[in-house]
C-alpha cells in the first residue's frame, strides 16, 4: 500500500505517521514544495520579535528523523496536477507516481489583495521559515512598517514590529483587530497597548496600492499615503486547493475541501485535512476553515488512520483558541458576541472581570471570562477571554465542556482551587456563569 | 429571623453575606473568637517567606465594610454552648443570645500528637493573622526550624523557612511529604527542590517530645535530637467540633458535622458548613472532611440560603485542589495512586510528562498529568499533576469533568489551543488520556 501525502505541515505529518502507525508496511511518502518539514512556522513571529533568539530553535525533528521512521519526504517539489481516474500525481521533475491513497494537506494562503503593486519586492506574507530567514536580515533595516489588514497572524507581528522598535501603522478595513472572530471589549486593551507603544491604528481605512520602484517605499490607502519600507499582510487565510480543484475534487461553501468524518473526500481513496479542507462546527453544523495547527494535526492522524485501512473518527469541531496579543493573552471557544450575531445566533452572555491568583499574590493578573449561552438549551455556544495568564488552559476546558453538551449551570456551581500563588477564592469562568445564571432566569 | 453564625472564615462569611441577600430583613450576626474576619490566612507562609510584604495585604475588607453590609460581627467573643432546645447560644461576657437560625462554621484544628513538651514557647500552628504577625518577628531570630509533619501548610512553611535562610528538618514518620494525599512520584520534584536546598528530611521519624526550659531548644525524635528555635506543626486538620458535640449536634465517622445537601445538621434548625462539617465525595459517596477555603465559602453560600428560607443544593465533591510546592504546583482531583490503593479503587493510571508552551519558547515548563480511571465506567476517579504553570487550571477542568461523569474518551479526543506562547501543540491532558485509553483497550 502507497500511502501519498501532498505537504509537509502538521496535517501531512500527522497523516504520515498515524498511516505508519497504523500500517507499518504502509509506503509513506509526503511531497513537499519547501526545503523542510518540522518545524514551527507559528514560531516566526516570536523569533522576528526577538523573544526567541533564532530560527534554528523552530525546527522540531531532523530530516534524519524521518528517514529512520521509514516516512520519505520529498524537498522542494511541485506536484502539478492529480489524476484520480488513474490514481496518479504528477510531479514536477519526477514525472507520474501513483498512489493507493491520496492525503491533501496543502494548507492555506493568504487572500490577495486586488490591487496594483502586488509584486514588488518589500511585501511579507508571513508563513515560510526560509523566507522568514531572509526577512529577518531586511527587518534589521526596516524604519516603518505597515500591517495591512489585522487578522491573527498580524497581530503577532505587531508585536514583533514594536519590539524591535520599527513605526508602524496598522491599515485595516474592518473596526478593530481579528474583527471577523473576536469581540472589541476584548481586543480592547490589546488595541490599548498598540496606542501606547506608538503605534499608529488606522480602523476602517484600506490599503488601495503599494508603490515604489521594484522594492516598496510607500502605501496608499483609502485615506492617505504612509511610509513603508515593509509591508506585511495579514489578511485572511483561505484554502490552497487549486490542484484538488482542478482535480475534480469536491469543495465546499468556504472553499475547503468537503471531507467525512473519517477524512474522506468525494473521491473515496483521497483524504485531506488541515487548512485546505473544511470542517463542521460542533454547535451550529455549519462547515468552517480556517483553524490551528493543532486541529491540522489531529485531523491528519485520522486521515493518515482511515488511509491505512484503521478507523477513527474526527468530531465537529468547537475551536478552543488562544494567542498572545500586545502584552495580553486572548483566547476562547467557538463563537464571540460579534460572530454569533453575525450568524444570527441567539445568545445570552455571562461576564465577569476576575483574577488569576489571590489578589495580593506577586504576578497576579486580570482576566476577563465571557460566557455565551443558548437560552433555551443552557449550553454554551461560544466564550471570549483576555487576560495575563491561564486562558489556553481555561479554553480547552471549554472546549470539552461545549463537546459534551454540559449546561452552564454545572459552571455555575464547578467547584475550583484556591490556593493564593496559584488562583483566586472565585474562579473567574464559575462567577461568568453565576451571572449567565442570573440572566437566564431573569434575576438581573 | 435571626440568623447566627459560629466562626468568621470562609464559610461564615459565606454564610453571612447569602443568607442576607436571601432575606434582606434577616438579622445577621457573626461571633469569631478572633480579632479580625475577612483575611486571608492561606496568604500567611507566604509572608513568612517574604513573597508577600506584609501581613496589612492579607485584609480583603474592612470591619466598615461589614457594618455597611448590615452583618454584626462579634469580635473577640467565645460561645461557650449550644442550647438546641431553645434555639439559644451561651456567649461568654454576653450571656444568652437566642437565634432562629444557626450555622456552624467552627473550622478546623491542628491534630495534636500526645508527647512531652506541647505547652513550651515556640511551637507554631500557623492559623490565625495577629498571632501570625508576632510569629513573624520572633522569626527573625529564628536559626533553626523543625517542621513536625509534612501537611499541605506545612509543605508551604518548608518552603518560607528556605526563603528566610533559617536551617530547616522535616520529620514525618510518613515515608514522602503530604503522603495521605499525594503520590511520592509527584512530590519526588519537590523534595528533590528541598534536598538542593539544604533542608534536612527525615521520613519515617517521629517527633516523641519537645524540649527546653520555658521555650523550645529541640526536638527527641524516634532516631535522635534535633536542635529547633521553632517547630512549626504540620499534623492533619481535624475538625474544631466541641460545642456542636456537646450540644448534640451528630457527628460522623471522619469526626466532621453530618450535614444533608441543604447545609443541615441533625439539628433541622442548625446548619453547618466548611471544614467543622463532612462532605460526600461525588465517585465514593464516602464522606469526607477538611477541604479548601473555596468550599468552605461555597458551603457557607449553601447553608446561609437555607438557613434564611432559600433553596439552594451543593454537590458532592470531587475536590480540584493545587498548591505551590517548593518550586513546583501541584494538584489533581479526588484519588491519587496511594488514596486510590489505600480504599481500594480499581483503576488504571494514563500518564504523561508534557510542556506548558511550545518548547522553544520562553519560560516553557515541564507538567506531568496522571489521570485514574475507573475501567469500567472508563470515568476518572482521581488526578494528580506536578507542573509549573497551568495546574490550578487544568485541576478546574478535571473537577468538572469527573462531576459531569465523561468518559477518558472525551479527553483523549479534546481539542486545544496551540500557540507557542502559551500551549503547545499537544495537551498534556489529552496524552495522558490517550495513554489510558491504549491501556484500557489493551493496546498497551
Amino acid at each position: 500500500m502507497k500511502i501519498v501525502m501532498i505537504g509537509g505541515g502538521p496535517g501531512g505529518l500527522g497523516a504520515a505517521g498515524a498511516a505508519k502507525g497504523t500500517d507499518p508496511s504502509a509506503e509513506t511518502v509526503i511531497y513537499t514544495q519547501f526545503e523542510d518539514v518540522a518545524y514551527s512556522p507559528c514560531g516566526i513571529p516570536f523569533v522576528h520579535g526577538k523573544e526567541i533568539d533564532s530560527f534554528d530553535r523552530l525546527f522540531l525533528a531532523t530530516k534524519e528523523q524521518y528517514v529512520q521512521a521509514g516516512i520519505d519526504v520529498h524537498y522542494e517539489t511541485t506536484v502539478e496536477s492529480i489524476d484520480l481516474k488513474n490514481k496518479k500525481i504528477h510531479v514536477r521533475s519526477e514525472g507520474d507516481v501513483s498512489y493507493d491513497r491520496l492525503i491533501l494537506c496543502s494548507g492555506w494562503k493568504y487572500k490577495e489583495l486586488d490591487i496594483p503593486g502586488q509584486d514588488l519586492d518589500g511585501i511579507y506574507r508571513v508563513k515560510n521559515i526560509r523566507s522568514a530567514m531572509e526577512w529577518d536580515k531586511f527587518l534589521d533595516n526596516v524604519k516603518t512598517a505597515v500591517v495591512v489588514e489585522c487578522g491573527p497572524i498580524a497581530v503577532e507581528m505587531v508585536s514583533a514590529m514594536v519590539h524591535r522598535g520599527i513605526k508602524t501603522t496598522v491599515v485595516d478595513p474592518n473596526p478593530w483587530p481579528m474583527s471577523e472572530a473576536v469581540d472589541p471589549d476584548i481586543m480592547e486593551p490589546v488595541r490599548k497597548d498598540w496606542e501606547e507603544a506608538g503605534v499608529d491604528l488606522r480602523w476602517g481605512e484600506r490599503v488601495t496600492a503599494f508603490r515604489g520602484d521594484k522594492t516598496l517605499t510607500h502605501v496608499e490607502t483609502t485615506s492617505g499615503v504612509v511610509d513603508a519600507d515593509i509591508a506585511i499582510l495579514g489578511t485572511p487565510k483561505v484554502p490552497n486547493n487549486d490542484l484538488a480543484k482542478a482535480a475534480g475534487i469536491k469543495i465546499g461553501s468556504t472553499g475547503g475541501i468537503i471531507i467525512d468524518s473519517r477524512g474522506r473526500t468525494s473521491d473515496p481513496d483521497v483524504f485531506a485535512a488541515g487548512d485546505c479542507a473544511e470542517i463542521v462546527h460542533g454547535i451550529t453544523n455549519v462547515p468552517l476553515q480556517g483553524l490551528s495547527g493543532s486541529h491540522a494535526y489531529a485531523q491528519g492522524k485520522v486521515a493518515g488512520v482511515n488511509a491505512a485501512g484503521g478507523e477513527r473518527i474526527y468530531q465537529p469541531v468547537h475551536i478552543p483558541w488562544g494567542m498572545l496579543a500586545g502584552e495580553w493573552m486572548i483566547g476562547g471557544i467557538s463563537f464571540g458576541e460579534t460572530s454569533a450575531s453575525a450568524v444570527g445566533i441567539n445568545y445570552i452572555c455571562g461576564q465577569t472581570t476576575g483574577i488569576t491568583r489571590a489578589r495580593y499574590y506577586p504576578g497576579v493578573k486580570p482576566i476577563t471570562v465571557k460566557l455565551l449561552v443558548d437560552p433555551k438549551s443552557r449550553r454554551l455556544v461560544g466564550a471570549q477571554m483576555v487576560g495575563g495568564e491561564g486562558v489556553k488552559e481555561r479554553a480547552d476546558f471549554l472546549g470539552v465542556v461545549s463537546r459534551a453538551g454540559l449546561t452552564i449551570d454545572a459552571l455555575a456551581s464547578m467547584e475550583n482551587v484556591y490556593s493564593p500563588a496559584i488562583g483566586a477564592l472565585n474562579e473567574p469562568i464559575a462567577i461568568a456563569a453565576q451571572d449567565a445564571v442570573m440572566k437566564l432566569d431573569g434575576k438581573v
